[in-house]
């Protein structure tokens, strides 16, 4: 159901490989968690290859309906911002921005600003507000020291933002390296059942991290197998990271949302990750099945949650999600010459160019 | 309202001393939240001072109802056991017991039985069961090596709660220390509104910790006058560690109930603990306001909680609850001689021998 | 290297199979860690199939030389004991002892008698001990409400502990499944360079988790296959558990070794767990590269550790040596009809059965 | 030993309020740890009440020599950054900046901008760089949704520090609240003795926390006595924060840091505080100790730590720093008159206008 611009982009479903046994949402995407958006802004010239992609959580007023939140830590080697209060309160008041390490406080400014504008009582008459921006290191392709990053484009994301959007190297993806290849934005999703309804896990990845080398495609060590026929020279150095945001509709109480978020650790781990030192590795998440007032109503609030017996449908959904929005971030990313002419082939490419042909296992 | 028995023991409050803001509950003790009993088993002969205290939280069947719970460690050299799980499924589903460090197998031993007898599929039909068990090192006063409690002892205190109980060197109290001075088992409660209704939260404590010249009662630094007039040369070493259990009816959300916790530290704080190496300080506390199912029920559960914006009050509630109950444990100690002779002055003693009346601020 | 009885357990390296890139250890197992041994005790009649498995880490004197440790918790619903106390102090001071979940508390008195036996100051002179307890839940095969495991038991598991050791359905892995197959005790190692010095990298597990049709061996999709083959009916509910102890003799910090425990979770998911609700998963880990003494010498300690840009090669090696542990526990594990009849097919007899030969990839 | 100018600024000391047993150090600040120095920029016209203060941590290459860090949460209320890697590397290569809440963005930017330009490699042959930004909400005197501060105002204060600074109304502090009363900066120190050595222990915090009728002094309810004084209408709406900023020349691991971090809530609770939901409170802290190199050297890192047996006045010099400093915050504090000609009493002004005057306890 895909546009027909989109259509071009091939995704690894396309290729053959279809990862897990539950079945995706529509769009295979984030966005099929009802209310989700998202929104690229890619610059790419010369020396500038990056970008930024902002995750609207909800289509309703974000500061006053507040989602049930929570992020996780795989490896801690990031600056993403604004979990501390993600964790102590359990709720998320803004969309997730994603961009370049070096340009966190510019998108924060961003966010800020597009709250400020939308809320005149923050900072007034009630208190201020938390922006959650998530970022990867995109060094390679991207001269990151310039920090070409402006505020407006934060905002042209935000402002952008759709339930279709691409994948590969747009957005903040536009720099990123995965298993030394190109990287980027990907995404998938899982529908699942609890007590008779069905549910939607929805997972966004912006890729930049892993060897090559490590690769694995559902099962198959493909990495390898490329490492051997490609230069052997091929600099493996990871210096990267993984920010995982993963939105669902399941009823779910922030503990119970955690144990999800935990999991995505699950499917990173199948396409070949070893989690290195220099990976910052996050994942952000966020439920739409219940508002959370800004403003103390009368009443005690009424929490919708599932039992813990059907919390299992998710964890495999987060995980499969997680494996192949990992493979699309990578098999739908183009080639990039950015940063002093630097250059990393596409998944895509190698696949065609040695002929590699994914069969049926 | 306290029985006669228990009317001989003065408490904080008949010296004139009142904590905080807050009004207390009847019995300005844990079992002050409906549901709540305590039962404790006190070992005393010789070189044997020691007991077991039992906090059974709700007069249903623990197992099938489960209330959310939450603990929170202050100072981790301490050896309690069930939180991994308190922590994961945010639920208890057994009684609370406290003894001394070394019998803290003997416990859980007894807890499983308790909960094997009652739940005959436990193991069977269903998984096991997480026994939450507390301690704390009573080796000054107590042969501690000898492992005095048996699982007949854990199985009396739980059969024989109620509401009302007897505070100071009782039960797991019997060989406690509390700022140099015999220390044990107290309690207070504070009742709070939120949505017009009220709600209490109660608090008992094990203490065992802290050293004389720290003493602080209601901002008056008595450890330090009491100092320079008794022995100098009592030695002031804390090897102790203390055990707060936080009760409430207030309907929160696990992870409200975890920031209610933390919150505890502000009154231990105000008695004057600096929170030594060598103290094991953890808090365990559950709400009765929700009963969560051990069986999966054909719907979502409804968790009633209420707005952060009203969470203050039970912040100043734990605080002043965990305050009082401090205080609590150390004036309603009698002396206790146990190992070697070894022996420690009452707060009660002192204050009468030195003549220290406390007047109003 | 192995001695001639065991040489007759047939390790998933017998069948081809080699995870990873890194080179084993001598024995391919934990006790590559100079100074590591293993012990079992296994108890099996009937309905009784369960035992415990004693891992002393140092040949010194392990409360007077403590060692740096960590545990990290990748899912809480378990019963693990001491790990509050790891977490504070960063050190290990007891053997650790595996058994199953209802004989936690008999497990922890037997290494306090152990500790207490051998250190005639604890209690006295100084302080307590922590003992540290790791557990799955046997209750498929084993009468777990009967708690047949004696203090005993433990003590002789303790006192015959060699670097030698079986795999499979022994010690405490009599009881487990893993991948609804029977699994148990597995072992593996990898050797590493850091700083132009080899140090080793041990892990052992005791193994309980998983679904038959998640099984996956170095990529391949056993499991969905053989669940295709075996009966249909076979009932897949995972109310297991992993539990996974780490040693190294690589120089680290308590820090270093915590992000060291955090990557086994990748070897564990490439054999396909999702890591369900129902499966408490805990690693304990410690560096014998350090010996922190008891009591306070008169200078400041000197640590040595590696610096963060060589810890690479741990996360690969923990990854590996789970992810191969996990495969011999259950290549090794013998068939053991237990509990009301019950039993569970063995990998090696469905991988002979249905004649599945690996091949390399 | 403080300079001419800034000998005008009356601390808590001189009105006779001694807190604590230990002795403070030459400055009673944080600049008594040697390397460290602080500087402010203080924006102060009308609605514009704010400000930012920068600390440097050593006066070598912050980015080569990394220190030994740790941070806290007391409530997560709050939007501080840099934390994430700080925990997960344990390691500080910035300096420490805070602001507003909504500076938080142009703050990152300018101590990467700071950090850039030191260090050219940084982005180009070895990674990026983690700011560490903290805030406190000044809306009540400041018009923070205008967000005064601009990269160029953080570089001014990082370019201008010194081991002698104001405190009060000055920097970061210009617009924050503290026991509904002027608060802002604060300082003080301890000195204390392992092995035989002399190490200070210095904070400094950020105050715009608690309620004037908590607000304790050494023990006095003087918060109860000048409620009842001033206009009973004062507003007590707590929706502040503290940011507590410790440092040290004690040789530590970052988990022994993390304790010291720990036990800054006893002062802080010591001061009054319960606590409040809103006010974010985030302990930071580094350690002079051990300079870790961004640069992989040939041989492991060697650590000196203390023993854990020598922390204890650690604990206690951190909980009495962080009490003064609060007070010292306050006690210099100037009226300031800002937003919509908001403008709180000082508490110097109370204490002269209701002659209270402080006899020793």
């Amino acid at each position: 159901m895909r546009s027909e611009d989109l259509l071009n982009q091939k995704r690894i479903r396309d290729f053959g490989i279809e990862i897990g046994n539950l079945k995706t949402g529509k769009l295979n995407a984030i966005t099929d968690v009802a209310g989700v958006s998202v929104g690229h802004v890619t610059l790419s010239e010369g020396n500038m290859q990056t970008g930024v992609t902002a995750i609207i959580p909800h289509t309703g007023d974000l500061f006053h309906e507040k989602l049930i939140a929570s992020s996780h830590v795989i490896n801690g080697f990031g600056k993403t911002t604004g979990t501390i209060q993600l964790g102590e309160l359990g709720t998320l008041e803004t969309p997730i921005v994603l961009t370049n390490t070096l340009n966190v406080g510019t998108a924060t400014n961003a966010v800020i600003d597009y709250m400020l504008e939308k809320n005149p009582e923050i900072g007034t008459t009630t208190g201020t507000v938390n922006a959650v921006i998530g970022e990867c290191n995109d060094m390679f392709l991207n001269d990151v020291r310039a920090r070409f990053v402006k505020e407006a484009d934060v905002h042209k994301a935000l402002n952008e933002t759709s339930m279709e959007f691409e994948e590969g190297a747009v957005g903040a993806g536009r720099g990123m390296l995965c298993y030394s290849l190109k990287g980027g934005i990907g995404s998938a999703s899982r529908v699942i059942t609890a007590t008779n309804v069905d549910y939607t896990i929805g997972v966004l990845v912006l890729s930049n991290f892993g060897m090559l080398s490590d690769l694995i495609i559902d099962g198959n060590p493909i990495g390898k197998k490329l490492k051997k026929k490609i230069l052997q020279s091929l600099e493996e150095q990871d210096k990267g990271s993984v920010m995982i945001v993963v939105a669902t509709d399941l009823p779910v109480s922030e503990r119970q949302l955690n144990r999800i978020l935990k999991r995505s650790v699950t499917g990173l781990s199948r396409t070949g990750s070893i989690i290195t030192n220099g990976s910052g590795e996050i994942v952000l998440g966020f439920s739409t099945a219940t508002k959370i007032p800004h403003m103390k109503p009368a009443q005690c609030l009424t929490i919708k949650t599932i039992h813990e017996e059907d919390i299992d449908q998710a964890f495999r959904a987060v995980g499969e999600a997680t494996e192949e929005a990992v493979l699309n971030s990578m098999i739908t990313a183009e080639v990039v010459v950015g940063r002093d002419g630097n250059s990393r082939p596409t998944l895509k490419n190698l696949l065609e160019k040695y002929d590699i042909i994914f069969s049926p296992r």
